[in-house]
């Protein structure tokens, strides 16, 4: 609570969670739409938690035998038309190039002219184009696995836009492997979907259901779409991640053979998985407070902020200059793989004023450095996972030390707390009465398991009326997966993920 | 020297350079032409260069206060106009996207729908879009200044397009800061240039000449332009980097003012500044052998390979342990402020094949394990800046002291190598018979550098009749700058490079 008892942002969640979402990202200064079409501008600090997010997975990607590639922005129309859900898929929100020239008419104005033999569409993901080219490297089973991934941006236009949630162009990475057999892209499929599942838990704090989606949530084009699910604290979920097995339909529409070695002529098994710019949504969303952001300490582009804090002119050089200090024999204090990032403000603000914009900026820790303290060799620590008053006095010479546990203690916390909301808000329904009710309240109230034997028609009806959607249908090893009496159509069937959906 | 005495690279440089440059980056399995006009794949070996080169940037970037942000990829067409010489240089190539959708017509062919009120530009540059939310966030001179650098694909329509060095689509940094007076801005400009040829230099090995290029070369929009200029291996000059004074044209165009510490309204200053893959292209060009790539060990994606040679089968298992114990041993390694980036080699391919392909794709240090080698206690080091069969034996014991040593010598080396290239083939010229001597020749001479005191016109008939341009104006403090008689003019002048450039 801010000194005053209200909240550094205003609405509040319960308030109004969009408009509580679209402050949180204002307060800390995270990104703003732009002029040009459901295109967002992502502002430095924001653009460093992606930053991070990149590093993180990257590195997954790596250790998992992956390497990065770069393919063109631009797929000629008939590439995509090659598969045919696809282009169903994505032809209703495409940006399509069909000039190459601006030149003045005879008024004066610029004109697009130099019209194309062929209208090229910028990427809304790459599988039609890096099929293409996967065709003319492959030959032979020695040219098998291709394990490659991308790191990019996409267009696709959306009517409805919402900051880093659902924007027409967006940053992602588009993983694309190749396979001469169906259980290794069967396998790679879950292989990525559990890197997935681990950088959600590990890197963002965030529990996540992993499951596969049913025919209607399918990706335009594959056999199975395995995905990673989160729930935001407004009780609606939010697709994190997806991994699919493509099967053969991208092989077939961009003829990627090989020869096996048994010899004989084959058609190729495909992978595709992403994650985007979406993520720092979800992470907004998961873990920030009515005081703005709340960061888990492994993506925080700053772990720690030290503030001087200087009530009267004359103690301002000896409390800067230990400030300083400390700054320095703190600079290579290892964390999590890495070093401490630690900032001195030593801004010239109000005290009161420099610390709430480290609180709604989300940085874990804030240490205060006063006279009281210089006197007695401590600095006064908050966490940004409790009550903004709250302090804690560390000698210096302990910092080192209880720094980084701390920080530990905070992204341990955030996901025991966000585990701990989402358990609250799963309910294992099992009448159709149930489900009527659940999902009649107004706001999202939570996700729901229910054994469901329906067909996609039925899904879709369901959907209009409750605005409830099939999230998956959770992997067996997933709290509440299983099976049961379908209370729609009286079927045993697997147990489905019921939500609200972003 | 390959066994056969042929070279591995088929034409050599001197046959025919522009196809061996083809050769080099095919063999090293670099890149490619893709199915979309003029745009490329990076495969993995080439994405890697250039992920170590962002690496090496980013960290120049961060160290001299800049941010990263990310800006939307279109830019309305009205935006562009704002700045006429702007528009005026990129009006002619650029990709415009005129429609939304794509729908099936009477006969079932998919057209583009969805016609855009405003036909959006893919960028170019981002001057403009940027401009227009800097004019959003600045109000008063404490906003200043503003220092943001985005990494990005821009697209560029070329008639004429070539691996890395001119294509549509690239991929580049592009910092963009503002300023609230015109010396800060210069200063920006000037210390950005230094970071490039700082990189250029120590990361690259590659020596550049800093300038300023004349009103014929400028970038559209700019007061001034600063540049970096290397020599490649077939005397013609590269633009490796510039960094642009953009005046208050910019902020002219896009109404970014700002309330001075006095109390005044005032326009604000700005600069931009940017690298692109083209400097992978460069790197190729400056290092590389008629045995394929040659990579400055800063940027290589792998600094050594290690190759268990096993002549007999009862011998591989003594030999490929000790290899892999090797490997772990030097995993660690400290290298250029990061790790040695070694692999083990154990892939089922003859001796000699194995060898060579390291040598095509430019890793500075191969090892080999054969069993002398093992009975001895050594490896056979051979150096990708030597010829291929001179091999020294290293006891295992030395390996992490001496491949950190080797590195640095084989990158101070390419350098030295560099530019005692340049030297060579930089010549001072005095006259206008010699000035036609020199680019009379059918091949590209090298670097001239001569006093200019002529007009726009008379440089760009010069560049007609002898293809060369003037590079840039030297700073003060390059080699060959200075004052001298303009043979053409008979004034007083600058010294300015000349040469053919890519």
């Amino acid at each position: 609570m801010a000194p005053s008892q209200k909240t550094a942002i205003q609405p509040t969640r319960t308030e109004n969670y969009p408009e509580w979402y679209q402050q949180v990202i204002k307060a800390a200064d995270l990104a703003e739409h732009s002029p040009v079409r459901g295109c967002m501008v992502i502002k430095p600090w924001g653009y460093s938690l992606w930053e991070n997010m990149q590093a993180d997975l990257d590195r997954r990607f790596k250790e998992t035998g992956h390497e990065n590639a770069y393919f063109p922005l631009f797929i000629p129309k008939s590439y995509l038309e090659r598969e045919a859900e696809h282009i169903e898929g994505f032809a209703k929100e495409c940006a399509v190039v069909t000039h190459s020239r601006l030149e003045a008419n005879e008024e004066g104005e610029l004109i697009p002219t130099g019209e194309l033999d062929e209208p090229l569409i910028v990427r809304p993901t790459s599988e039609t184009i890096i099929g293409e080219m996967y065709s003319r490297w492959v030959q032979s089973y020695r040219d098998l696995p291709i394990l490659i991934n991308q790191w990019a941006n996409v267009v696709r236009w959306e009517m409805r836009t919402r900051l880093f949630l659902r924007t027409a162009e967006f940053l992602w990475q588009e993983g694309h492997t190749l396979h001469a057999t169906r259980e290794e892209a069967l396998a790679e499929t879950r292989r990525m979907l559990e890197v997935y599942r681990d950088f959600a838990e590990e890197a963002m704090a965030m529990p996540v259901l992993r499951g596969e989606k049913t025919a209607a949530e399918r990706f335009p084009g594959a056999d199975a779409t395995y995905c990673i699910e989160a729930l935001m604290q407004d009780r609606k979920a939010l697709q994190a991640g997806t991994s699919h097995f493509l099967g053969q339909n991208f092989a077939r529409a961009s003829d990627i053979t090989f020869l096996s070695r048994e010899g004989r002529e084959e058609l190729a098994w495909s992978t595709s998985w992403g994650t985007s710019t979406r993520l720092v949504g979800a992470m907004i969303m998961v873990h920030s407070d009515d005081n703005g952001l709340v960061l888990p300490p492994r993506l925080a582009p700053l772990h720690a902020v030290l503030l001087p804090v200087v009530p009267k002119e004359d103690q301002r050089v000896a409390i800067e200059a230990r400030a300083a200090q400390l700054r320095d024999e703190l600079a290579g204090t290892p964390y999590a793989g890495g070093r401490l990032r630690l900032r001195l403000d030593d801004r010239d603000l109000r005290g009161g004023e420099k610390n709430w914009s480290w609180v709604k900026k989300g940085v874990p820790l804030r240490l205060e450095l006063g006279p009281r303290d210089l006197e007695r060799g401590v600095v006064a620590v908050s966490r940004r996972d409790r009550d903004p008053r709250e302090k804690e006095s560390i000698p210096f010479a302990e910092l080192a030390d209880r720094l980084p546990a701390l920080l530990e203690e905070i992204q341990e916390n955030l996901r025991a707390q966000a585990l701990a909301f989402r358990r609250e808000h799963t309910h294992t329904l099992r009448t159709r009465e149930e489900f009527e009710e659940f999902f009649g309240a107004e706001e999202a109230p939570g996700l729901a398991l229910l054994p469901w034997g329906g067909t996609e028609e039925e899904e879709r009806a369901i959907a209009q009326r409750t605005k409830a959607t099939i999230r998956c249908i959770p992997f067996e090893d997933e709290e509440g997966a299983g099976w049961g009496t379908c209370p729609f159509t009286g079927r045993e069937a697997r147990v489905a993920v019921f939500g609200r959906a972003y």
